[in-house]
């Protein structure tokens, strides 16, 4: 892995950079859309590729449960498995088993909980989390770690802290000098100074890049954003930044001018799924009558198959009829906006007004369009 | 509207024709993929292109009571409004509201029922029947008929059978010169008497085409062939001839031989969405284990973009995650593998080996793949 530095814009600590993996080149800002169990949900790997997709992420402990790393890894690792073949990110599954799985006991260990699927019972260690996503063969691979929930009081968010440093220490020995790059997870919940030691100990790391853990589980949007501008310049400014799990609009703008350079969200799909589509003037609800008759496409600036192809009021007849396609087609819309705002962002800043860029984006985004 | 036929096999009655009409020509034999709510299920219109599509059918019940022909005109009509715009065919509504609507009244005058959405009452007659399909503007459009289920008695389907000639007769009236071009349907269940009749009396109406319904609703397979094999040739040989709702690859090659133009039918959606795939062995049920570990394609003789990109042990993945993607997938093979089919047959047709080819394809057909 590589990464450079392009581009600093002056106003504000956003950046350009060329991240160098395995499977491609990924130019950040970058907006990685979410594949949880090796797909991002009713898109063909070819739609994220016209909406200018570089990278994926997809989900170590979904697909440990399903259908398992081994099979993933006999079919070609799963970028080649989802039929994607570009550059792929696992996360560990420390977020998920802290969300979705049932009965959990932490250790130092490592973590023992039951499938959310089927109940079976599973244990997750740090080396355990390495050898899953080494099987999976993501280009870069993610330390486990430890998310306490959002109000989670100050004594447990501090030993979870540690303990996710102790688990990144053993990820990295776990790796050895695996050719995939690996992630730690900067945790420390609201509360700036266990957020500076967490960062400092994994900096010790000298890890090829770093995350930001344990937002937008909560905490509001406030915090959140104090969080995030704390933290990252806590980060080496010469490895690539990712936050986890942020991804309104707003939140990028914000991100991207602490200087963060990854990002992935189910937002764009989820959301998408239940009729509500990003646009430049804020969230439109398809579902609204007011677009029954409507000839407009989502979005008038946006250049996504849906919106060259599809009216606001046949999208909107989709969703009242139940149709798959109005799944698909604002799905597509909501990954375009996202990947469209990091490569506007990416303009704004090779020209040195990143920070006009993003106040402007993000009143879009608190706008309400109808 | 015009049609040429512009190859004749010798050894059947199966030829090859050219279908000009408003938005586009139809080479036949054609499949049309169904779009019953203006969208074919899960597929984008540049998916069902690529598939080889030529016309899509929708269907005037369900676009009457959701979203209204009204707001599918004021959208461009039906071919606009869900971007294909390439040729469409709209059936009348007359088998649904036999299968599907509540508290029917059938008389003369037309048929009331109640919407199988929220119960409102509704009248069809052969006249709004052709106002519906107007609005609607798709280029094939279908008189209203009455379709007895499989298994009414002799008695009944005649009469449905003398009722729909009415109808006809009525909705030819109605249409005048319209541009769209109107298609009768001959009825008259498994009665080859009462076949002829229908045939026979629409036959004098001497519309551009012609349709054979009321096949392929229960009546089985032996019954179902008789009965096309019987009426495809009393049908003017120089207008193309429709056989509704059939899609199994045998049935079409035995309807092909008897002289059958068009064919339209759920069963490559549907049966994608529950997992079973069409192949040249057979149908695969993607969901068995026997998949599990496989990296081949559903059929290594298809070039669809199923075929080309993802494998069994993905697909099979796909459908016991409940993922979106893998509906889509499989409707796009057995999409491709009809269009395919009548693309092979249509080649065969042309060099005079069509009794041959239509032999292997149902011998294929019959087999079980796994």
């Amino acid at each position: 892995m590589d990464f450079q530095v392009t581009a600093q814009d002056p106003g504000t600590r956003a950046r350009t950079g060329r991240l160098t993996l395995h499977r491609g080149v990924v130019q950040t800002p970058a907006f990685l859309p979410v594949g949880t169990q090796a797909t991002v949900k009713g898109l063909t790997p070819r739609l994220l590729r016209e909406a200018g997709a570089q990278m994926l992420l997809a989900n170590a402990y979904h697909l440990m449960l399903r259908p398992g790393e081994d099979l993933v890894r006999s079919l070609g690792g799963v970028s080649a498995f989802m039929g994607w073949h570009g550059p792929v990110l696992t996360d560990s599954g420390g977020y998920q088993v802290f969300s979705l799985a049932d009965r959990r006991e932490v250790s130092d260990e490592g973590v023992r909980f039951r499938s959310h699927l089927d109940g079976t019972e599973i244990a997750l260690t740090p080396e355990r989390a390495v050898g899953v996503q080494q099987a999976l063969g993501a280009d870069v691979i993610m330390a486990l770690d430890e998310c306490p929930p959002a109000g989670a009081d100050r004594a447990h968010v501090a030993a979870a802290c540690a303990r996710t440093t102790r688990w990144a220490r053993r990820s990295v020995a776990a790796h050895g000098d695996g050719a995939q790059a690996l992630f730690p997870i900067v945790q420390g919940g609201v509360y700036a100074d266990l957020r500076r030691e967490s960062a400092a100990a994994l900096v010790d790391l000298d890890a090829p890049g770093y995350a930001i853990g344990g937002v937008s589980v909560g905490e509001g949007e406030a915090k959140m954003r104090e969080v995030v501008d704390l933290t990252a310049p806590l980060l080496p400014a010469d490895r690539p930044r990712y936050l986890m799990g942020v991804g309104r609009p707003a939140d990028l703008c914000m991100a991207m001018a602490a200087g963060v350079d990854l990002f992935d969200c189910v937002l764009p799909t989820r959301n998408g799924r239940n009729g509500q589509a990003l646009t430049a003037r804020g969230p439109v609800n398809l579902r609204n009558r007011v677009h029954r008759g409507s000839d407009l496409p989502i979005d008038e600036t946006c250049d996504c198959y849906a919106c060259r192809t599809f009216s606001r009021g046949y999208l909107r007849h989709l969703f009242l009829a139940g149709e798959m396609l109005a799944s698909i087609l604002t799905s597509v819309h909501n990954v375009r906006f996202l990947i469209a705002l990091t490569e506007r962002a990416r303009a704004a800043i090779r020209s040195g007004r990143f920070a006009a860029f993003a106040a402007d984006a993000a009143a879009g985004d608190r706008a309400e369009a109808g």
